[in-house]
């Protein structure tokens, strides 16, 4: 792991990093308050499709958890976003996708491929992730939880069922379609997103995630909207719920 | 109306009362600070089938609502409950409503039916609640939460509708048969909770309860569990929901 650059704007310390323990080097940025010292709780962050990880959003919800919880935070790019190359696999499964959607397929089950496929490289690496950023001293093994919803949903559900340091996890705008096998196995608790009119995700998809999800405590929570309409309300939610799992 | 009785335990003064303003004498309770001037938000609790106005759940919401809001709350006897005598029509139709169910009638539309008569009594005496509490100095004319669950809801929605000083409601466990076209006249926002595995409340009905709202802000809260089950950390939700819309 080398770190390659270093701010800090208004209490939050923002490191960008290079992991190369594993193929592929993967590009990451960590999040910690200014003059953190000692072990605290890690968020592992998943991105949505098309963005990367110091997305607007990504960051505005890092700043969030540092300043107000004192967390640790990281997000890495997912392959083929952000500063990682292209992968060719991918752009051809893309390409056949959408001419199958436009031929009148739907859509739903494609992803649902997609996303699977995609996750059997990014669970070993989020897994790689963690192992590097837990020997950070500021960072420490403390508990982990994970924020991810639509891609970072897709791609979390089997990553917080394969990870026993995740305790808690934030999911959602994402289907059972995906990954309703995996979410039978997650136990941590896990509040989970839905928005009710959502033009990605079928209610009923999303609906059967959260019912798939075999944790003893999880939580919906569904708003009116559309998929990028997530009310501001619910990442005060997420602090209080993190806040009450890892703190 | 006439004060009863009073007494103050750790902070929170709880007055009895009857209301005579009209007719059949409605007791109730009123809670607030203790030592409590001026104007503050008032929550009107709905209470379950079977419970009346000093129920323990009611009492303990009441208490957090009193001593970490610092609002007035109140709470009525529903018609044939708690203090208030049988209503030999209710009876009657409860009977009939039994015997049915027991022949093999769903018992939802039943139930939905029955709640709609008891509203039709209980919206102008709640509407004369809020009338009479509302010219109590340390009450006064602040904003109005309404909180209802089960019985609660089913009487509370025809209620909110009807009663513009109510700018937020939280209700649930409930269905759509009941009142959903009451619900589509709702436009204040509105934290709405289902129990996932409801026994007595189809999940589908409270769902579509929740689809019927007119409201622009309302937000769905579905945890495991059956009808009783509610989680301790949605009163905690509920407290962050009327201060953000009444404090």
């Amino acid at each position: 792991m080398r770190f390659t650059s270093e701010t800090s704007v208004d209490g939050v310390r923002e490191q960008l990093f290079t992991l190369d323990e594993i193929p592929g080097e993967i590009p990451g940025v960590l999040w910690t308050p200014d003059g953190a010292v000692g072990t605290r709780p890690l968020i592992l962050m998943g991105h949505g499709g098309g963005q990367h990880k110091k997305a607007p959003d990504v960051r505005e919800r890092a700043r969030r958890f540092v300043t107000e919880c004192q967390f640790a935070v990281v997000a890495v790019d997912i392959p083929a976003h952000g500063d990682r190359p292209k992968v060719e696999e991918y752009d051809r499964l893309a390409a056949e996708n959408q001419a199958r959607i436009e031929a009148g397929a739907e859509p739903a089950p494609l992803i649902a491929g997609f996303q699977a496929l995609v996750a059997r490289q990014t669970v070993p690496e989020w897994r790689a992730v963690l192992d590097a950023v837990q020997q950070i001293p500021h960072v420490g093994a403390g508990p982990v939880g994970y924020w991810g919803v639509s891609l970072g949903c897709g791609l979390g559900v089997p990553f917080v069922a394969a990870e026993p340091r995740v305790r808690a996890a934030v999911l959602g705008l994402g289907g059972a379609l995906a990954s309703a096998e995996a979410a039978a196995r997650i136990t941590v608790p896990v509040e989970f997103l839905v928005q009710w009119d959502d033009e990605r995700v079928p209610r009923a998809e999303g609906l059967a995630l959260f019912d798939a999800l075999g944790s003893a405590e999880k939580t919906l929570h569904a708003n009116p909207g559309k998929h990028g309409d997530l009310p501001a309300y619910e990442l005060d939610s997420t602090l209080r719920f993190f806040a009450r799992h890892l703190g």
